[in-house]
């Protein structure tokens, strides 16, 4: 058997639906899938053009963020520990005003998919201005992207007009139909707070028409909760329940105020949830039902949300932080336990997305998307449990190596599908920028 | 002028009083004392032994954690996401039982201090069996400790008779003075609900008599809080106030279960407390009212706490952690800024442990405990906010460069002080034999 590449001597969580861990394992790659993934009794008739020995190291599915705004990089740190609305409309928003524009969604783009990368997620889901920017950083990155056109019902920095919103829609599903396998178009309406019923049934039509997926942001605060309510006379999701937007491809992020009818309401129509722990904590947003969703059959994946409410795009740390906060404010240790917690960011978050067919697990026919963890480091020693380790002592850097699509993007912990000091240099100089504007008064 | 170190070219978080952050700057390190720190105009006239240039790197004071138990990393992972009472009897108790020992608590104390170091931890204070075995660790590796010999009402895997309590109280203390300007000897006692009133007292009446800290697990979880109550007809704080022993070197960790008048008791007697959220997080005991302590003025610093139940020694993660949840919780972003949780994990930690004149911030003529990170990294780019990164971004990988009592302990991310595969593999032959008598079911 040949094969571009083989990894050996690997224990690997497959994260299959049997949960299964193989101890001395290899996986064996080609043409861009898993072709083999065993305890590789016949390894020595096995060819590769590449072999990576991963002696005393974790093979895991590539993590998938489900919910993020990479761009926003750019603005990482400029303004914390704000109230939500100072920070918004004081900080973020006129800088997002002043320098978004194609490039600067690119370069951020192009920083965040490093930085990600880098702490082994292989799969993204995001949406901003310019996401046609988006999707091909992360093509020229060889990186897989759900990749979302936003719609929100004012002019936008990508200059959009709100009553071409359907056609605009349309345009960008059919330009990224079929162009890479590593990018899925998407649609995301921002808010029921920011779009009219018009706009969240008009964009959901066209999602429907085209088979992608529709993702919105949805009871994330009180203060959004207080407003629908005020504005439509219905909590959020009972909202979105009557314009008849939630099915089995919504997805929507936060999901924060939620009571137990409407958490049935997101169970019965399918909806895929995405759950951002430490942006919601960070803004101050709460804590949402998480482990009560999971338990009433919700579909639920982790995301980060943006650089600008996290402050980073570690999923291992969004790990570590789903696995603990729900245990802390339901006083039972035994909630989101370290294996529940890895499904999310992989299988689940996978399936969230409507792509658990091709990722999400180590299994023969499945793309290969995988990441390699080296476990011979102080703070993972000794191990005993290796979905412990995972979520509650690694870390991103602990990632050494990268495969997505069956191309190794990073080996030992160095980029292959860019120059990550060029990258890192671009976004200084946009940040020069911003800090210059900032300080003139402008944005604080 | 020559010093023994130089450190060039960084941004300085001074944590001094006036909250200093100096660009551009020098560190100049003699005999173990921090010899100038400024923009280092006169920079050519500096001669030293060893010179670090520190371009595009952040300077900080060495990391404090206020409450650790190292030896237990021994057991990290072995049993997680279970309830408490089942994890500590079933789990955590019987391997103790079985596996301490001077040898394996010297061994897991280095693998603990190796973790630290390449987090950024330069101080730490520790309470365990056999903590001498920790005590000559840490000098081993060039480690600051606050080491505290413990105490409880039955016998302990380190063979104490109960009755001899004051004596090994003393002999500890005596054997630990001036040995080394590393450690500084303390005193514990496990908790309220495992020493009765007689021990508590007897124990502090040593620590008074020799003018070292006492510390106590206090107020951890609802059913500790309970059996004090059922025990004593009082809450545990106020237990300990009517015993006498809360005064301004009593260290109580935890503190989640405490109402507002107890607050006022720790405040009003200067009871200096170490916040453990990751710990309280994980093991389901809530969340310490930590923001409403600084509030009342009471002194907060950060702790850890072992690693069997968090399960990593980085307070890294741990500041991230304290600045977030607390946000969600209250649902107020501005609560626990980047500037306070460093505060906690520097000063106000070295206060927790009566060390705020030597170490904790980066002064003239205070102790050289400081850590250098590595800014020119994805994760951390672009850079608007120093503090903002360090809480919010950074993790403790990023630390390159550690420096206690003026001794270089870690460069580039290369020990000095101990060979670490050994002590890695010391600690694996360990989790040999507790895999072993776990799986022949004595422990599940």
């Amino acid at each position: 058997m040949t094969f571009d590449i083989l990894i050996k001597n690997c224990t690997i969580l497959t994260m299959s639906r049997r949960d299964e861990i193989i101890h001395g394992g290899i996986i064996g790659i080609k043409d861009g899938i898993i072709a083999d993934v065993s305890t590789g009794g016949d390894i020595q008739s096995m060819d590769a053009g590449e072999v990576i020995d991963a002696e005393g190291s974790l093979v895991m599915p590539g993590l998938v963020n489900t919910h993020t705004h990479v761009p926003m990089v750019c603005f990482r740190g400029l303004a914390d520990d704000l109230p939500l609305m100072e920070w918004l409309n004081n900080h973020i928003f006129p800088v997002e005003r002043k320098f978004i524009s194609r490039d600067m969604v690119y370069d951020g783009a192009m920083l965040a998919i490093a930085e990600m990368i880098l702490s082994g997620t292989t799969t993204f889901c995001d949406g901003y201005f310019y996401e046609s920017s988006v999707g091909r950083a992360a093509v020229d990155a060889g990186m897989r992207i759900v990749a979302s056109q936003g719609f929100i019902d004012f002019p936008t920095p990508d200059g959009q007009d709100p009553s071409n919103n359907v056609r605009i829609a349309e345009t960008f599903i059919e330009k990224w139909t079929d162009v890479s396998p590593l990018v899925t178009p998407s649609l995301v309406c921002h808010s029921a707070y920011t779009c009219s019923p018009r706009t969240l049934m008009a964009i959901k039509d066209v999602a429907r028409r085209y088979g992608v997926a529709y993702q919105i942001h949805l009871a994330e605060t009180r203060e959004e909760a207080a407003m629908i309510e005020r504005l439509y006379g219905e909590t959020p999701v009972r909202h979105l329940d009557k314009l008849g937007v939630l099915d089995d491809a919504t997805i929507p992020a936060h999901c924060v105020w939620v009571d137990d009818e409407e958490i049935g309401i997101l169970a019965d129509k399918g909806v895929r949830v995405s759950h951002n722990p430490e942006s919601n904590m960070k803004l101050g947003a709460g804590v949402a039902p998480a482990p009560k969703m999971i338990d009433r059959g919700v579909v639920v994946g982790l995301g980060t949300d943006g650089a600008a409410s996290n402050n980073d795009l570690d999923m291992f740390g969004e790990m570590a932080t789903a696995a603990k906060l729900h245990k802390a404010t339901l006083l039972d240790p035994t909630v989101m336990d370290a294996r529940t917690v890895i499904r999310m960011a992989t299988i689940e978050g996978a399936r969230v997305l409507g792509l658990e067919n091709r990722i999400g697990s180590i299994e023969k026919g499945k793309t290969a998307d995988l990441i390699i963890i080296d476990v011979n480091r102080p703070h993972l020693t000794p191990l005993y449990n290796c979905y412990s380790h995972v979520v509650y002592a690694a870390s991103g850097s602990d990632v050494r190596t990268s495969i997505i699509q069956g191309a190794i993007v990073m080996k030992d912990r160095i980029l292959r599908t860019m120059n990550l000091s060029d990258v890192m240099d671009r976004v200084r100089k946009i940040a020069d920028r911003v800090k210059a504007f900032s300080q003139g008064g402008a944005a604080s």
